[in-house]
């Protein structure tokens, strides 16, 4: 493999970076769908993230990349920095956001990917070497704000999903993601570019840990375990007033005492303190007609496991299925598991890993292995190619909410460091 | 005042009711709002409100009303018995629906006092004189189901509410009262009659007690207190993955154990065998944002205490009150309530419940006396004159549910007693 002019990748890229550009970008992105009481609330196939996208092609076609829209609305750059049979190398996140988001979660990883890009490409034209493509991705539907399942758009490029499986997801409106994708002109007809030789993705920590460790880049080495679960309860619709109580069938009322049972499940028990750690949730719940004088006849709740080991996550679910028998019980009606999902707990690659630490070495840059709780796309791609996953701090840990930061510094350290690997990986995609 | 001919009101109204008129137009009323699956969705202020709003106005006017309709939407039409000036006598109740329900509640009433009043005119028309005029009304969101609170256009004729407040409620979308009603062309400028002399409500009993009591007529003698408050826990939005389970500040969680606490207040303490029953609810919660991986920052509760006794109310009040201020601490989350009205217990007037027994006894009907659990457009009227309130049997005593329905000579026995009973009063109105 060439390495070209011989000089470091640091030297290489000295120069190519351009200051402040990053900054700029987020600012500008951070506008689509910004709100008035503050945050960012941009679902998947929403005009606001038809915004976003319409301004990410242009300025991938602006930046020299070659632009594809697949059929369930990922968009790929793919920038030339080799022959057209070279092999690639893809970076990207996604720029969908949660209701009441900060500008970060994922925009972050597709515009420090898209800066890197344009750094390794005046490279390129300056006389630099590789021997891959760069392709630059913004995966569809990655939070599942919107549509569910989460990391959508990634998952179904892994084969994980079928695009049929994917257009036909529907959100609590009854709108498919098929049809708001056709309504903001984003559900394409190009064919996704090859499976990559590796695949990096940059995102903010969303947790304390980097923050606390007063590191400034997290190198994913492992990703907990998660269960999903849609409940639905299904009671009896009647009269608030004269309905006897013993005669009621409550859907909400279950799903109460379902969400108390969830919650009861992270807490340790009594004198097992080297129990692995779990983390619980309900956020969703979904009531029908949801009247203040009506029974409620159905209650759906969407139910979250996550630890970071296989036998805590699986006692849980058993204890969680008892939680769900006994509140369906209580309240005399009957239960419905309509999806359930499990995310083993697994190890990133060592390989990425290394890609991540030698270009935070390269980089000056403090750095630490950490395992992630959240979802990223990067985990969809596990079967498919080499990934890597960094982080940099958030301030507070602060995630999901409006106030979601992280210092400028700190942005352009990961950008940095992405943007090292990648030139790396580019020159010796298999490393 | 006169009775005319001198036959008995049995006599005179004899061959005046059309036989099956009320039945086809409860089966026509029911198209408007009817949903695929079963039962009838007629929100205030949507368009199938609008299509039943029009075909009433329609057979107000064929049949010989003037018509009416107030600055929030209520629908008067008064029938010409007497002079001009003559006091009025008034009998409606409402058209609007919840969410799935059955084709009775209210239409029932509104149309049986039509068929009433037609009767009446054609006997005025026969030779009978009259001393008042009969006024048939549809109150404006009885329901509450989409905007609250419930008896909302009986309450502003009644002087409660200003007509400001009524066109300012809110429905969960953000629209108002004024302009759905502008949108389906039901914002009315005229001027609402004067107070009645009289107000005779007939509905169906939404509860089982008449008809395990085998009995055709109920007088109402009284209303179970209600009280009614919104509940909003206000939490942090976070991720459900990485943010620690104790530094979550869960709404959702903390509405979850508000409901379990709801519920628990309807239990009888052990050993007090003679306390006044109780009955509470929690049929809505509104969770923000509801998205299955982000900690619920807002959910806003609607909660109902309803017992006969003031005392056992106020009780179960205060400990409602310990209860979501428990619930909030337990989740860390704050507690805001944001409405909170009582209707207290009262009785209803003896002349009301005289009208109505005097005239189930001309129909040969049996009757007897119960209090309503449920609240009606009558209780909103019991400050401005006198009211009676009457119900026929509900089969299974079910309520708000498609499979509401009453036997079809229930429902002519309750249409015979009303115009009976309206038939006297319009000759005495200040019987």
């Amino acid at each position: 493999m060439t390495r070209g002019s011989g000089c470091s990748p640091t030297e290489a890229l000295a120069g190519h970076l351009q200051p402040g550009q990053l900054q700029r970008w987020l600012a500008r992105f951070a506008t689509f769908g910004a709100q008035p009481q503050g945050g960012l609330t941009r679902l998947t196939g929403s005009r606001d993230d038809g915004l976003a996208r319409r301004a990410l092609v242009a300025l991938l076609r602006r930046s020299g990349g070659q632009v594809r829209i697949d059929a369930v609305g990922n968009i790929f750059g793919i920038f030339p920095l080799a022959d057209a049979q070279a092999p690639l190398v893809m970076s990207g996140s996604h720029l969908d956001s949660q209701s009441g988001a900060g500008p970060l979660d994922g925009s972050y990883g597709v515009l420090a990917a898209l800066c890197a890009a344009r750094a390794l490409l005046a490279a390129r034209k300056a006389g630099q070497r590789f021997a891959a493509n760069l392709c630059v991705v913004s995966w569809c539907n990655e939070e599942g704000a919107r549509f569910r399942p989460s990391t959508l758009g990634s998952a179904c490029y892994a084969g994980r999903y079928t695009t049929e499986f994917a257009l036909a997801c529907r959100d609590d409106a009854g709108v498919t993601l098929g049809s708001a994708l056709q309504a903001i002109g984003f559900r394409g007809s190009d064919a996704p570019p090859p499976w990559p030789q590796a695949y990096l993705e940059l995102h903010i920590e969303q947790g304390p840990r980097l923050e606390q460790a007063g590191v400034q880049i997290g190198i994913v080495s492992g990703n907990w375990g998660v269960a999903k679960w849609d409940a639905t309860f299904i009671g009896e619709q009647a009269h608030t007033g004269p309905t006897a109580m013993a005669a009621r069938r409550d859907a909400l009322l279950a799903a109460a005492h379902a969400i108390v049972a969830v919650r009861a499940l992270a807490q340790p028990a009594a004198g097992d303190a080297a129990a692995a750690p779990l983390h619980s949730s309900v956020g969703r719940l979904v009531v029908q007609p949801n009247a203040s004088n009506v029974v409620a006849a159905r209650a759906q709740l969407s139910i979250e496991l996550r630890s970071p080991d296989g036998a805590r996550l699986e006692c849980a679910a058993q204890a969680l299925q008892r939680g769900l028998d006994a509140a369906a019980r209580s309240a005399g009606v009957r239960l419905e598991i309509s999806a359930h999902s499990l995310r083993a707990a697994r190890a990133l690659p060592a390989r990425g890993q290394a890609w991540i630490a030698r270009a935070a070495q390269q980089a000056g840059a403090s750095a630490m292995a950490l395992e992630t709780i959240a979802g990223h796309d990067a985990l969809a791609l596990l079967d498919i190619c080499p990934v890597g996953l960094m982080f940099v701090p958030s301030i507070g840990g602060v995630s999901h909410h409006p106030a979601e930061a992280t210092h400028a510094q700190d942005l352009e350290t990961g950008l940095r460091v992405l943007a090292l690997a990648l030139y790396v990986l580019c020159q010796e995609p298999t490393a």
